[in-house]
C-alpha cells in the first residue's frame, strides 16, 4: 500500500506529550532535523504511539509554506 | 521575526515545475530527506525562487500525520 | 502499518481529471457518498490511480469543519 | 448559501468530548462511515453542537490523501 | 445554518483567474486587506463566483500561523 | 525573508487562551475583522506572544473556503 503524500519522513519518536483531545509527538528524522506532530489523542493510543517508536511523518506538498 | 510553525527545514531548491495556478517545488533539506511543497505560482514569483535557492519549508504541527 | 488519520474512508475511484501540477480524484464511499481529492499528479501516476481503483481516503480530523 | 467544498457529509453527531481548546465530535454519515471532527471548544458552544445533532461535515479537496 | 470556522471574512470579489483543476480568487474584506483563496474550478463554477461577486471566506482556526 | 502565503494580516493581539496541547489567540487586524489562531503552546511561549503583542497572521491560499 502507497500513500500519495509527497512527504514521507522516517524517524524515532522523541517525546510524546499528551492533552485531552490531542498529543504532540516529536519524531527526530535525521541530518538534525525533527518534525513536531500534533494528532488526536486517540490515535496515539491506537497506533501505540511511544517515546523510542519508528514512525513516518507524512505531510501533503500543499500544507508546506516556504520562506526565502 | 519568528514564525509558530514548529517544524523549519532549511534547504536548496532542487526543482520547480510551473501550473497555472500552482507550482511544485522540491527541496533538499540534507539526510538524505527531501520536501516537496505546492505553493501558488504567484508566490514563486514574487519570491523569485529557482533551483539553487535556499529556502527554508515551513510546516504546521496540526498538518502532520503519523504512520506507525 | 496504521495511519493517525481518524478518518479512513474506503471507496472506489469514479473519475480522475489531470492539471499541469495536481490532479482531482473522485472516490464512490457507498452510502450515496463521494469524496473529491486534490493531490500533485506526480501521486496519481505513482500510485497508479485510474477510474476502477480501490483507494482509501485519508483525512485528518484537524481539516473537518462543521456545519449546524 | 453554497459552500466552496466539494466534500459535504451529512449525518447525525454520535459523541461530544470537549478538551480546553478543542473538542472532538463524531458523526455518523450513513454507509457505515463516520467523520471525526476536531474543532474548536468555542465553535462547538456558538453551534449548540450535541449527541444527536444534525450536521453536515465538510472537508475541502485538497485536505484529502489517498492511499492505493 | 452556521459554520465551525471561526475566521468568516466577508467581502467582495476582485479578480479570479482559472487554471485545469484550481481557481485562485483574491477578495477585498476591507480595512485595506485582501484574501486569496485558491479551490477547485468546478466549486466557482458550481457557486457562480466571479469579478464583483459578494462572498466570505472561511478560515479554519488551525490553518492559520503566526508571525511575531 | 518573505514567505509564500499570501495572506498575511498584521494586527494586534486581544486574546490568548492556553491549553495543554494547543492555545487559542484571538488578532484584531482592523476594518472590523479579528483573526483566530490555534496553534502549539510551545510556539506562543517561544514566540512570547501575549495580549498587546503586534504579530500577522498567516493563510496558505488552500487553507482557505468560499460561502458564495
Amino acid at each position: 500500500m502507497s500513500i500519495s503524500a509527497r512527504n514521507q519522513l522516517k524517524g524515532k519518536v522523541t517525546n510524546v506529550k499528551k492533552g485531552v483531545i490531542t498529543a504532540e509527538v516529536v519524531v527526530d528524522i535525521g541530518g538534525g532535523n525533527h518534525i513536531t506532530s500534533i494528532v488526536s489523542l486517540e490515535s496515539i493510543e491506537d497506533l501505540g504511539i511511544k517515546e523510542g517508536s519508528e514512525v513516518t511523518a507524512l505531510v501533503k506538498s500543499t500544507s508546506v509554506l516556504l520562506l526565502a
